[in-house]
C-alpha cells in the first residue's frame, strides 16, 4: 500500500546543478528530496518532477510526485519535508493524489520567466534572479521578434538537443513586459526541448544588441541550425514559475 | 594631492562577517572595498564607514568615505569599483566630496528595517534578507511595546556593548508595519549601540510570542542589565537602509 502525494517546489537554484539527480557530489533539488524522503519513510522513494531544470535556473512551480509506503496527513509532510530540507528549497504545497497522477506526464503546460536587469548597477538583493546586462536594449526590436517565437514550429536552431529526436514543440504565449529597467519574459508551452527558453532569450537579446534583425527570426527557424541563432542566455534569470495539469483528482485521506 | 570620494554600498552580508575589517581570511565589506581601491589607485587607502554592521546585516544605505592620491570621474570610479566587487556587493552612488567630509562623524541619522515573515514557508527567493517565525504573533501587543523604544533613553538594557562606555541614545523613529504575514520595523537614530536593533526587535518579537508583556518595557529599561530584556533577533532580517547627513557640499571635478 502506497500514498501519491504531489509537491508544489520553490527553489532558489543559484547553489544546486538543476532538477535532475547526477553523482552524488552534484547537489540537485531532487538528491535533496530522495535524501529527506529517505529520512521520512525510512525507504529510498523515486521522485518524478515535471521539468529537468538547468543548473542554477529557479522555481516557483515545479511539481513533483512520489508514492511512499507510509500513511501521513500532506500537511505534515510538507512540515518534516521542510525541516530537513536545505532552506533554499521549499516544499509549498503537498496533497494526496490518485494513484494514476504522474507529475511528469500529466503536465500539460509549463510557464517560465526569464529577468533580465538593464540598468547600470543591479542590486545585490535581485542579482541572483535577474540576468544583468548593464544598457538599453532596443525592445521594439525584440517584442517585434519574440512574435515570431508563438506557434506550433520546429525549434531545431533554439536547443541544443542532439540531433535525431523530434523538434516540433507549440509556444502557445511569449509575452514581454517592460517596467523602468526590467524586462521580463513569460512562456507557456506544453513542454520544451533543452536550453530552448534561454536560447530564445539569448537571441531576443542579440535582438536587442542589434545583432540580429528581427526579420531574421523566420530564417533562423528555417536553417534548423543551432548556430544560427543566438548565445544561450545565463540560466541565473530564469524561473519555471507554473505547471498546468489536467483536472486530477486529489484523495481524501491517506491509506 | 589627493580626492576624497563619497559612495553608497549596497550588499547582501549573508557571506560576510560585517563591515568591518578583522582578520584577512574573514571576508568583510570594508577588506573587500580595500582590496579593489588598491587595484585601482595603486595604493592602500583608509576606508571610512558610517556603520559597523554586524556579520549577516545587509545594506541598502552604507554610506563610505576614502581619499584617493589619484584623479578619477566618479562615474568612472564607480564602474571600475563594481567591475572588481563580488556581485553581493555593488557601489550605487559615487560622488567627489569636500576635503572635510567623513561618512563616520558627519552621519546625523541612521535608518534600518527589520523584516519578518509570520506565514508557514518562507519564499526561497526571500529568506535570505527576513526572518522567518513560522506562526502568527501579537502583534497589538509588539505595537504598544515598540512604543517605549522612541525617545532618548538609556539603552544598557538592549546592548552587548561593555559596562562602562555611555549608553544614552536617542531613537526618534520606531515603525511597524504589518502586511500579509510580513512584519516590517524600521528604526531611525543618530547612532544605536552594539546589537541595539537586534535587541529591540527580539524583545518585541518575545512580546509577540506572549513571553514578555508592551507593560514590562519600562521597567526592562529601567533594570539597565541585558540579561532582562530578551533574545537577539538574528542578523539576517536587518538591513541599514538610509545614512543622512548635514548638508555636504560635493565638489565639482577631480584636482
Amino acid at each position: 500500500m502506497t500514498n501519491n502525494y504531489r509537491v508544489v517546489v520553490h527553489f532558489d537554484g543559484t547553489e544546486y546543478y538543476g532538477w535532475q539527480f547526477q553523482r552524488p557530489e552534484y547537489p540537485t533539488i531532487q538528491a535533496e528530496l530522495i535524501r529527506v524522503l529517505k529520512i521520512i519513510a525510512k525507504k529510498q522513494v523515486l521522485v518524478t518532477g515535471s521539468s529537468r531544470t538547468d543548473a542554477g535556473v529557479h522555481s516557483s512551480g515545479l511539481t513533483a510526485n512520489f508514492h511512499l509506503p507510509i500513511t501521513i496527513e500532506p500537511e505534515s509532510l510538507r512540515r518534516a519535508l521542510n525541516s530537513l530540507l536545505p532552506k533554499d528549497i521549499r516544499i509549498m504545497e503537498c496533497q494526496l493524489m490518485d494513484k494514476s497522477f504522474n507529475a511528469r506526464f500529466g503536465a500539460h503546460s509549463k510557464t517560465y520567466v526569464y529577468r533580465i536587469f538593464t540598468g547600470q548597477v543591479q542590486s545585490p538583493f535581485s542579482q541572483r534572479f535577474a540576468l544583468h546586462i548593464p544598457f538599453p536594449l532596443d525592445v521594439k526590436a525584440m517584442r517585434k521578434a519574440a512574435r515570431y517565437f508563438v506557434g506550433a514550429k520546429d525549434f531545431s536552431s533554439f536547443t541544443s538537443d542532439e540531433p535525431g529526436k523530434k523538434r516540433a514543440r507549440e509556444v502557445d504565449m511569449f509575452k514581454m513586459q517592460v517596467k523602468n529597467e526590467e524586462i521580463t519574459f513569460s512562456v507557456r508551452g506544453k513542454s520544451f526541448l533543452r536550453y530552448m527558453v534561454r536560447n530564445m532569450v539569448g537571441t531576443l537579446i542579440d535582438v536587442g544588441k542589434g545583432k540580429i534583425k528581427a526579420e531574421e527570426i523566420p530564417a533562423i527557424f528555417a536553417a534548423k541550425d543551432r548556430r544560427r541563432a543566438g548565445q544561450t542566455a545565463p540560466a541565473k534569470g530564469l524561473t519555471l514559475v507554473k505547471v498546468e495539469y489536467q483536472l486530477q483528482k486529489p484523495q481524501g485521506t491517506p491509506e
